[in-house]
C-alpha cells in the first residue's frame, strides 16, 4: 500500500509542477494550491485535489510543501491571510523548498514553532530536468527527527538528500550551490567566447572540456544551449540574481568577501537591466560577449 | 602483437611519468629523456630505454612526445641544441602534450614542417589521477591524417580524444579548459568560505552541491582537499597562472574581455606573490579567505 501521508503542494511553476506530479505518481494524496489557474488545472487533471487557499491545503494535509518565487511569496502563503499558519496544529509540517535567505527562513520557522508546527527548509538543485526525472539534489535544514519523518517524500523527489543541520542550514547550502553554479556558468560563457573568437569549433571544446578536470553540469547542460542561442528559461536570470544577492548579504553578515560572486552578481544585474531577466541563466554569455 | 610504433617520451614529471608508464604497459617500445635523473630511473626500471638527448630520443622513435613545463622548455627540447629537429626525417611526428600558447605552437609547427616533420599539439586535462588511470581528456590540433595515425597512442593515454582542428587548435581548447577549471575552482573556494563562515558543515555542502546543477570535477576533487588542508600539488599554482596568462593574451589578441579569467589570474598571481606557487591549485581557497 502506498504511503498515505497527505501532501499539500503550493507553487506549481517550472519546478513545482513536475515535483507535485512525481508525488502523485508515487501514490501520495496531493492537495494543490497555486496563484494562477494553469498550474492547478494541470495537476487536478493528474489526480490532485484543489484547495481554495494555502490554509485550506494545510488543513487537508500532514505535510505542506511550498515551492514559490521568493521570500515575500513564502511569507505570504505561510504567515499571511489564509496562510498555512492559520491551519497550525501539532504534527503539521511545513517544508519550504523555495530558495530564500537563511535569516528569513529562521524567522518563519520560529513563528511556526510558536504556533506548534514544524518547519524544514529544503531547497533543491538540478533544474527542470532534475525535477522532471526526480533526480534533484535536496539540502535540508531543521530538526533531524522531522527530517527523518519526511525523508520518503524527499526521496520521491530527488536522488541526493542531504541533512545539513538546524533551521536555515539547507538555505545556506543552497546559497553555496548558487555561488558555485553562477561561477561555473561564467566559466562556460568565457570559454565559449574565447574559443569562438580564436576560430576554433566550440562544440569540440565543450566535448573535450566536459571530459576532464574542468567538467561540470554547466558545461554539459548550458554550453550547448548557449551555442544554439536557446535562451528559454530553465532557471531565470532574475532568480539567479536574487539568490546571489542573498549569498552576498549572508557573506557580508559573516564578514567574508566573495569577489567571484560579486562579479557574477554584477553580470546578472547588467542582464536584468538590459531587459533579459526572464531569460535562462545561459544568457550570461551575452554579458561576456558585451 | 602489440603496436611496435617506437615512442620517444620527453618530460617525466607528475603527468609525464604515469603517461609514459601507460605506453609501456600497452606494449609500446618507449625511449625516454628527462632533464633530471629520478624520472629516467623510474621509467627505465619499468622497461623504457634511456636516450642521451631529445635528439637521440627522436632518432630512435617514430613519434616523439613532449610533456614539459612551459614554452621555453618545449622550444629547447624541440628546436634547441640536441633538440628533436636535429633528428628530422620524413614521417617523424612530434606530439607536444604540454600546455603552451597557440601562437608559439604554430611557430614551432611551422619550423618542424620546414624540416620535413609533422607536429601535433595535444594538451591534456584530467590531472594526475587522469594520467595514472589513462582517463585523460586529450585535445588535438594539427593535420587530421597525422592525428589518425597517432590515435592509438592517444587512446592508450586518455578516455576522451577530440580532434579540434588545425595546428594550435588543441592549445586553444586547452586554454578554454583552463579558463573553466580556474573559475570552477574559485567557485568551490567561495562556497566553502561562505558555508564555513555561516556555521554549516562544508562536507554536507560538497555532498549536496556535487549532486545538482552546480556539480563539477572541482567540487568533487579539490573541495575535499581544501577541507583537509591538503595543498600538495596535483597541478601547481604557478602553472595555472601561466596558462591563465596565455588565455588572457589570446583573448586580448582577439579583442575579447574575460572578466572572470582576469579575476582568477589576479588571484593566482597573489598566491604566487605569497610564495605559494608550488602548492596545488586548491590553495585558491587561501586567496578567498584572505
Amino acid at each position: 500500500m502506498p504511503d498515505q501521508t497527505r501532501i499539500g503542494f503550493i507553487g506549481l511553476g517550472i519546478m513545482g509542477r513536475p515535483m507535485a506530479r512525481n508525488l502523485l505518481k508515487a501514490g501520495y494524496p496531493v492537495i494543490v494550491w497555486n496563484r494562477s489557474r494553469p498550474g492547478i488545472e494541470a495537476l487536478t487533471a493528474d489526480g490532485a485535489t484543489e484547495a481554495v487557499s494555502p490554509r485550506d491545503a494545510a488543513e487537508q494535509s500532514d505535510v505542506v510543501v511550498t515551492m514559490v518565487g521568493d521570500h515575500t511569496d513564502v511569507e505570504q502563503v505561510t504567515l499571511g491571510k489564509d496562510g498555512i499558519i492559520e491551519a497550525a496544529r501539532l504534527g503539521l509540517v511545513h517544508v519550504d523548498m523555495s530558495t530564500i535567505s537563511p535569516d528569513v527562513t529562521r524567522r518563519i520557522a520560529a513563528e511556526l514553532d510558536e504556533a506548534g508546527m514544524e518547519m524544514l527548509d529544503a531547497p533543491v538543485s538540478g533544474g527542470e530536468p532534475g525535477a522532471i526525472n526526480a533526480a534533484l539534489s535536496i539540502m535540508v535544514g531543521g530538526k533531524e527527527d522531522v527530517f527523518e519523518r519526511c525523508r520518503p517524500i524527499f526521496e520521491t523527489l530527488g536522488k541526493t538528500v542531504v541533512f545539513c543541520g538546524p533551521s536555515g542550514s539547507g538555505q545556506v547550502v543552497k546559497l553555496c550551490n548558487q555561488v558555485v553554479g553562477a561561477l561555473n556558468n561564467l566559466a562556460v560563457s568565457e570559454a565559449i567566447t574565447l574559443c569562438t573568437s580564436s576560430g576554433v569549433d566550440p562544440r569540440k571544446m565543450l566535448e573535450a572540456v566536459g571530459a576532464g578536470a574542468a567538467a561540470s553540469w554547466m558545461v554539459t547542460n548550458l554550453g550547448p544551449k548557449m551555442l544554439d542561442q536557446d535562451f528559454r528559461a530553465g532557471f531565470k536570470v532574475e532568480h539567479q540574481l536574487k539568490d546571489l544577492r542573498y549569498a552576498l548579504e549572508t557573506a557580508s553578515g559573516a564578514d567574508v568577501n566573495l569577489p567571484g560572486t560579486e562579479l557574477t552578481q554584477r553580470a546578472f544585474a547588467a542582464l536584468t537591466d538590459r531587459g533579459l531577466g526572464a531569460e535562462g541563466t545561459q544568457a550570461l554569455i551575452k554579458f561576456v560577449r558585451g
